[in-house]
């Protein structure tokens, strides 16, 4: 019997509807098949929790997750608690950085019975690989000035190991689907960090002979997803970059709702964490219309991550299986709730 | 009769095609409306002159382009003879900010015959009012180390002044329109420099009460543009973020051949500068497929600034009847050369 110790943390808005309903599909699939079964252990560290405690976790908090095999994560923030660079370094991107969880892996791809928002949705079929532990997303920076002379000053830091380990993930990733990588650039734009960006893309290519690249700039690339998304397989992208790809990715899909995500500790020293890409959706909370497949998907990459690739497809079938017979949530042209899509693929198992 | 003195700078690519094209639809404009004349100066500046003479442009160039009333530019960018930042920095950026064209104007709507590539553009009818002159696109920065542990700085600055100058043409722009703003931030990813956006969103939207705003982070703006567009109106965004919404935008409308823009200097000072979305198109340089409608549609921006609405809206009109009879370039579904549908154009008038 293998055991898992798992980390929930709902955090904000829907990520409360969302990680309980996932949740119950997983111990749904250890009820169904023996070998294995999960611990869960649920923190309330949240915008509400930082209303109470003036911080977003405990000093321990880090601590805590140690012990953990992952993190199961729903989303995280409420600007009307917390604006959102204090909530989301006080515990997101902490938890991304603190434990090396150095890629953020997003598969995008339309399933079945859910139409695509794009015409031409052929062949969309793909996984951004998003390095997520450096690049523009950074605390380095400040403003000087005051008044009318204010400036502000963002510094992005990119390391050729970052970028280098970004980039051989995803053509180890390629080699095991259609092989080929495409790098998002705006080496044309940006002086310094991109033109960086490419020459290690060059040099890391080189190792890599049987796989086929590509180079777009960022502002083509995102154009080339909606008019041209058979080009794509595996696309690797800075931080931000990846960021926009992935929900954009997400769109194409149908809904931001549906897509998953897995922010990755490589040398598996720290807990790695599952969260999809979707956002807390302050619009939607409390409806029960809050589309969980996001988020069921997303454990999915959990169970691969821990070895259980069988389990893991099984529950992709499951999903598919679901959205096929057209038992979908409204932002996807349904008419399900929450609780009857979750109930489908329970049923499903 | 009012002259206008005009710098024809074709550039790279695909340019060296609509330029002219767009050029002569220019000239068929002042031989049907009388009161108008165009002088047109064409400047080889590009990247086979970088070459040739080791610099994107001579010396004096600039000197040269202060007579003009105004530049219109094809695209520039030849990565196999120049690297794109060395090409980019040496004319267009450079443009940009030596002649202080601090907007980027750029409006984006499906075209009446042209399929959009979304599955609900309904209502895509957007303006991407972007920062042209500092934000993510800056030479502060470098390098440190060497080798494996080498690292790349990219700052970006963002001035109050800057941001909000241009936020202040959103909301004037706005005004004009269905009375919406949209800024596009990141204030959760990007630590300094969009929260700093965010507050200065915030003071200038005070002093237009009757404009209704709205703010959203630039991955779930992308995401939007696909599922929601008729969420928008008027877009306000920094350089990079403008950058990939209007390619974005352009690739919903069908293609990016056919998306306008416009280099504003708001005081008037130096030439503002008219060059369409897409890039030079190497693929297809040479086949008289080139779409010419972004460049022609661009001079109706050209002629929009000189005050000369009329031949504008009359201009676009006969844009419009052009697409509307299916006289359409390959890229947007259609059988027709670049010059049939110059052509076209040019008889509408
Ligand atoms: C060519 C490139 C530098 C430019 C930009 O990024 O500004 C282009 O994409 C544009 O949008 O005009
Ligand atoms: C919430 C935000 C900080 C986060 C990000 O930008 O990384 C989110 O958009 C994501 O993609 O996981």
């Amino acid at each position: 019997m293998k055991k898992y110790m798992i980390a929930n943390i709902p955090g904000d808005g829907i990520g409360k509807e969302v990680v309980p309903a996932a949740t119950k599909v997983l111990e749904a699939i250890s009820d169904i098949h023996g070998g294995i079964r999960f611990d869960f252990n649920e923190f309330p560290w949240s915008c509400e929790y930082y209303v109470e405690h003036g911080k977003m976790m405990p000093e321990d908090g880090l601590e805590i997750l140690k012990n953990y095999h992952a993190i199961f994560l729903g989303a995280v923030g409420n600007i009307q608690l917390v604006p959102d660079h204090i909530s989301l370094w006080g515990l997101l991107i902490k938890f991304r950085r603190e434990f090396e969880q150095v890629i953020n892996y997003r598969p995008a791809k339309v399933l079945p019975g859910v139409k695509s928002k794009i015409v031409n949705p052929k062949d969309f079929d793909l996984i951004v690989v998003r390095e997520n532990s450096e690049g523009e997303y950074s605390e380095v920076g400040g403003r000087i000035f005051r008044g009318e002379d204010e400036i502000a000053i963002q510094n992005s830091i990119f390391s050729r190991r970052g970028t280098e380990r970004v980039m051989r993930f995803a053509f180890e990733l390629a080699d095991k689907r259609k092989k080929h990588v495409t790098s998002a650039t705006k080496s044309n734009g940006i002086f310094h960090s991109m033109p960086f960006w490419d020459e290690v893309f060059k040099d890391v290519s080189r190792d890599y002979s049987g796989i086929e690249t590509d180079s777009q700039h960022i502002d083509a690339l995102a154009a080339f997803f909606v008019t041209n998304p058979e080009r794509f397989d595996v696309i690797v992208a800075s931080n931000l970059f990846g960021d926009v790809l992935s929900d954009l990715g997400a769109a194409i899909m149908g809904s931001v709702g549906v897509a998953p995500a897995a922010n990755i500790n490589v040398n598996g020293e720290y807990p790695s964490m599952f969260e999809p890409v979707h956002g807390s959706a302050p619009d939607i909370i409390g409806k029960n219309i809050a589309n969980p497949i996001g988020q069921i998907w997303t454990a999915k990459l959990m169970l691969d991550h821990f070895g259980e690739e069988e389990l893991g497809s099984l529950l992709l079938d499951v999903i598919e299986k679901t959205t096929n017979k057209g038992i979908l949530t409204p932002d996807i042209g349904g008419k399900h709730t929450t609780s009857e899509v979750t109930e489908e693929i329970i049923q499903g198992l």
